[in-house]
């Protein structure tokens, strides 16, 4: 099935708006195009909702928010509601600071999402409405393992049911679930967590992969998540002595550029419980 | 005369302002130093005019525009006009929302511009003051090709005899025109379009151009954009089977960086109609 | 003293926040997750002061500044001096426009700096109060030589005296100085000032490397700036023909990821004086 999703994203190349931070913002157009969609990026609330009409799926990521760009965010998510577009939400960072959590729960408040994706600690945040977040990555004493695995599933399908959303946690060991089912994704290098916004590119991705694929929303997900994980394999692989995070980051955009379909199905690790 | 343009860039070294959007800035960035010119960002109200003034020419670009970025573009523009500085304007997403057909015909209106540099749906939304852009890529219905490519070098001199501007529709074809001279440069590689801001690279680096050369906007935009391609082609016989976009965009900065005016020279492909 | 400085920075892994412009943004994340550390960026003048809070270091960089941003920078620093934070100040541009001469002289009144990093003619402007900087670039006539070393270190180490923080003047002979003690580094390569923003990476990385050596802040700044030419020197020698600024860049970021505190301890150049 991973196949099937991936053909319709690179024969459908929807166009997707983003709302998203500065810092990783390229490194999410290039990524978007690499995958076989195409960006725009767009944060002015005179424009975010037209934009977001004229695209067929939406990403909103919250790194880097302002008072400006959260109006936007709330305009662009609204519109796309209305117009049944596919909406992403990157929670970057919430349980951070109280303006990250207090948005994140107020666009989950009025935006409906089709996917959220975040790392384990900012996906609590949003579940129990605080956090303890570090920073922008996820807190030790939050990490999903073998060990928990079962109990962050439940997590995860609870949330999703609540929620209406599929919920993606990323980290070594990736969940993707909706209320009754959850795929678990072994792909992924951890070198990968060296590189600013590999979640970033990866929420940007999931947003091309849903809206090409609107009925599979949770496979939609997960193919997503499984692409990008393989991708960090496959530009692992390619490393020498002396490259480092930099170069590492530019081979996995090349990764996704030169990805088929088929080296997907072939490469893709997951369960599913 | 590329040969000669492209000299005295690297000799005069320009200084250039960029008032330009977040998602390409640092490639922007890069490639104004690579070319032999120097970069400076800013776009705060209260410095525009003065750091315009200690440029010696301006680059406006209208992605991920907001009412305060507006606010600056109009009052560099303004003031570079008073010390008649070259002004480049980047129309990106013209026709894809109102705020950015408005904002770009705005400026039409009160900045004179030495280049405009867009694609064909950008450059015909400013020409009839209303268009359909998909997003910041150009429409396919609106194309240039081989057969409707005299209609096309019609209308980039109407246009040019409009504004005073030179008008430089850069895509599969790429037309520079003045009221009376066009420019056709087939350099160029089709993977360009799968990275995000090479046409922002290009605004950026034909401000240094024509900053450069004053008494010859015209050839020095011809020059910008034949070696913009002619890196696309340079940098595209460097890559390896895994190598993808995000590689292909360093190359691409790489070869501009390593570019002398007598490889231009030999490397453009041109005609004059 | 450099290998026990750097190997505390890999094994404290401090989290440093960013206010940066959004130029470089991306490389100065990518350069401190190499270097061992973590960043986080934020800017909002609702989320900067708690986002402090959870940090261990702050790094301000005045580069493409707003009204908007200018706040947070002040209540961000004085969060962190209440809180014994380190703080590093990048004048980006400082002597370039009013706008930024002012703000850095504000930041300089309101905030008690732990590092101030620039190049000499940003440094200048910072201790008369007004400067010529041209653009974002030293200019030639402020310029550090063998001839006027001397000269320089006595300035930066009255200037350390006036403000109590540790100076760091770099270009091509580096000068990191406190009130009696003054590092002259002589490791870096001509080809750095290629590339846009390795001022701001230094930056960046110096948060990172005072914050993980509260007691000895000038040598911990002298680390990051050997560190930094070192790494230039080590990118530069996996140059090919065909490579330029751009690849150099990831070059130098990853020569940090792979740099081990032994690697920096023989590699440093550097005299006392």
């Amino acid at each position: 099935m991973f196949k099937t999703i991936f053909e319709n994203v690179r024969s459908k190349n929807p166009l997707i708006h983003n709302i998203t931070n500065y810092v990783t913002v390229n490194d999410c157009a290039n990524i978007v195009i690499a995958c076989g969609a195409a960006p725009i990026m767009a944060d002015d609330k005179n424009e975010v909702a037209e934009i977001t009409s004229i695209c067929n799926g939406l990403n909103i990521n919250i790194g880097t928010l302002n008072s400006r760009t959260i109006e936007s965010m709330l305009l662009a998510g609204k519109k796309a509601n209305e117009l049944n577009h596919p909406v992403v939400l990157d929670p970057v960072g919430a349980g951070a600071s109280q303006l990250r959590t207090d948005t994140a729960m107020q666009l989950l408040q009025e935006v409906k999402f089709t996917v959220i994706r975040g790392n384990i600690s900012e996906i609590k945040t949003l579940a129990s409405g605080s956090g303890t977040t570090k920073g922008v990555d996820a807190d030790v004493a939050d990490k999903v393992t073998e060990e928990n695995l079962n109990e962050m599933i439940a997590f995860a399908k609870a949330f999703a049911e609540k929620t209406g959303a599929v919920i993606a946690i990323t980290g070594a060991i990736d969940i993707v679930a909706d209320s009754t089912k959850a795929y678990c994704i072994r792909n992924g290098h951890p070198m990968m967590s060296a590189i600013t916004g590999t979640g970033c590119q990866l929420s940007a991705m999931t947003a091309a992969f849903v809206t090409a694929n609107p009925d599979y929303p949770l496979e939609a997900a997960a193919t997503a998540v499984s692409a990008m994980g393989y991708a960090g394999e496959v530009a692992h692989t390619r490393l020498t002595e002396m490259d480092g995070n930099s170069t590492y980051r530019n081979y996995i955009i090349d990764a996704i550029y030169n990805m088929t379909p088929e080296m997907l199905e072939k490469g893709a690790k997951y369960e599913v419980r």
